[in-house]
């Protein structure tokens, strides 16, 4: 029986990048992180160690650097498919390249009405990502959130699901619903105006985690999913991750007092994990 | 040469309390994380094993999810305040007790200009934080801001150093200036209205380091000092500590471009640290 | 244009177990960390919220706790199947059970070459893991290493790669090669002895790391793979993932000193990302 | 009433270095990370912004790496003591200048009884620290562990301690005790064989731990204090930092089992946190 490489990439991860965009009366900051990987024909760089093949991941990461000034100019996603293309242009060996951006968001802070030219604040923990993927004759590009931390104090219960031997838990109609939403979309084509349609399914997704009256996060996350479908002709299809970050109601019997769902305890682990894809037929 | 105990305390980290206060028209959602400790006459507990004046840390977490059904009614400074005020009252062989607080800060969502009645959004890292003192004759408090994630792409310069064999810095009257600021200020008394000078402390650091024309993180940071001070004569002292997270110039010269103070490598490591205390004579 | 749910799972992460094992004369300590996420019918709990079909991720975390004092009595691979195989049992509904455990590393702590029977001290970050998918037909096992940092500082270079505009890398025939290595490998069958293989699969990457001449990583990741399959049998494939964590010569040039390959800058960011998978043909 | 400058430093931290020093038959590897921070005459750069008497924290940085070169030859205390002396020789400014070096743990692989030259893997998570504190008259130098993981399965209780309306923990003669302890002691002078003394330090740490019958934290840690002073002359005083980390029975009553102290849950929050200073009258 012979032994034989399967699936193999190499690239750079955590490419940081800054750029400050000089506006007539504001300078725009924007702070990104990139990752390239690279697939094609490495084979003898694996069997033999010839390298003439390899472009290294330190020229990746300059490439990264020097092409920012001239083609970061507005989306991740713009700047991506730039980033994807060039790789694939330039390296005729290479046959697959993709490209993941992350990008932290930053706002110009403001003081009485009045927004500051050039300082900023961390809009928090959510990101916004891109991946682009380009081979010799198909380019797939996707947009999504991560790190998005919501919670609804009501509005969402969890009864009669499967009671076993081990069952301990309390049906409620009433509990805190908390996740860290990591979405991802695909879209259909990849001539689109990105910054709008980002903020477009952003809103759509709290919204509809706002608004859902929900049985279940399975539910939610499908209502959310439909949210972003139905409005969004150009997303083919969407991926969700929901960890729920369960609040734990504190006994307070155990004192003669009463907890009418005023105070939870707030863990991290162990915690609920829900995904689920929602695509066109 | 005998061996003695010295300073010693014990308590309980990271009692993570969530709460809900339903008002009428809307929930109010808190989050924070409370650490006990203290200090008191335990010196046969470390010596022999006696228990007995020991109230055990996880009675000490009880008590605070216990009280804070009734008592985490607005501030966490209040609260911390009543939380050092009962382990010191109910345990007379404890000397001093100190409550430190962190509360993460979230956000009601808000779609086309209406506020959702209970579904929230994290507002970022920020946090902000409350330490109380008590002993048997007196009351200390500070509040403050930790993981403050600011930066400003002008109006920052660092020149005229001294210069020795290991110089390799270049002198620039125009770099990007980004800190994670921790603030910490000490009140001359506690029976204040401290949200809202949390809210004007917060706005005065956050505007000083906007206008500021830096010409070090050391100036900045003693404006920033000073303005708090100047404004606000409940506050007694300010501890600032900021670190420099450098976004360093990319060389693009190697490759035939100029870099316009445009494009920076983000680092997080190394990183300058400076810090300094700004208190009244 | 229809929508629908594609590709769904749920279950609950990180249930923390710890297991103490009363040895005639000396107490074994085990601590895992449990993910389990189940597939199947759950197409109505998403649709309208009927939960009739979902086993709580509650329950998921008790039955894991109940059935480790019986069950996980020697390798996390032979709990992984105990697990995966009581979830598909018990719930026909399910069609895929996967159950991964990540295992943190303990060693009794010896003293002048004396083991002592209950004392224990952590191995250090790496550690083993185990995957286990059970399909309504089908049993698949994989077992793990993460986090294992390994590096040489020498028999280790990079040269005769391409050069373009932007290249700045200097060739080298010596350097540091330092990775957080991650192998994840498939066996054919699910009756072994994994404790014995896990420590011989082990050894065969480490020692094929430690003498290899590398020219390149991928040039070693292929090496470390075919050993691995090359005195193995039962291993079906093998699935690496290194992590170029550079130490980049610290350049004393400047300051009219010589670095021969002394000095070093430790970075995390960015990083070189090189993955391959071996197989069987 | 005037505002004024109170305590204030600046300096560089984490620099991290990394050395391979080549003997006849072996590499050796080690790993530092560096904290410089100096105080002294700075007014004027907080003041008005003049920095001739700022030496920049990158050219601390350079200072590090170059100095590296030819005194990082053996223990991390004699690095920090050859450190913080030349800052506080070369700037006569400087009042007091502060190092901490952080040293990462790594051993060289061994196959079958044979040490390998220079590969090497990681000792864990568990790291050498020195202090060194450089005055123009005084010097003071502690050496400490941090993120020693410990346990013990038995020989560990916890009874007797006061009950109040809030206790629910039950007393236990028997349960697991587990800590990630940081300890720091102080060195009466600092011509001292510190390699050798960091070696018989940490062991009396660990076997006091090991052998101790705790009653509680407190008396565990005091133990340990006591068994580093008095065997060694040259240690002035220990601080030790002891968080509880909990693994708590898991309730198997409540599926008609028994948990004869088998399975627990292993916690990282909330945790106990216990400190003392142990020191000589």
């Amino acid at each position: 029986m012979k032994l034989k490489l399967k699936k193999n990439a190499y690239g750079k991860n955590a490419i940081n990048v800054s750029k400050v965009i000089r506006h007539p009366d504001h300078h725009e900051f924007r702070q990104i992180s990139v990752n390239v990987s690279l697939e094609g024909d490495f084979e003898t760089a694996h069997t033999i160690g010839d390298n003439t093949k390899i472009l290294p991941t330190d020229t990746q990461k300059n490439t990264v650097y020097a092409l920012a000034k001239d083609h970061f100019t507005d989306s991740i996603e713009n700047f991506g498919l730039y980033l994807a293309n060039f790789f694939i242009i330039n390296n005729p060996h290479v046959s697959k390249a993709t490209i993941e951006i992350t990008e932290h968001q930053w706002s110009r802070m403001a003081f009485d009405g009045v927004t500051h030219p050039h300082a900023y604040i961390s809009s928090g923990s959510e990101k916004h990502t891109a991946t682009v993927v380009q081979t010799v004759d198909k380019i797939t590009i996707s947009s999504g959130i991560t790190d998005l931390l919501i919670l609804k104090t009501t509005d969402s219960g969890f009864e009669n699901y499967i009671k076993d031997q081990y069952t301990t838990l309390r049906e409620t109609a009433d509990r805190i619903f908390a996740t860290q939403c990591e979405a991802s979309w695909e879209y259909t084509t990849h001539k689109l105006d990105f910054t709008d349609l980002f903020t477009t399914i952003r809103k759509a997704l709290l919204k509809t985690f706002a608004y859902h009256k929900s049985l279940s996060v399975q539910q939610t996350l499908l209502a959310m999913g439909y949210a972003v479908l139905e409005a969004n002709n150009v997303v083919k299809e969407i991926d969700l991750k929901m960890p729920n970050k369960h609040h734990i109601p504190f006994n307070l019997d155990q004192f003669g007092m009463d907890n009418n769902n005023e105070i939870f305890i707030a863990t991290d682990e162990p915690y609920g994990y829900i995904t689920g894809t929602v695509t066109r037929e």
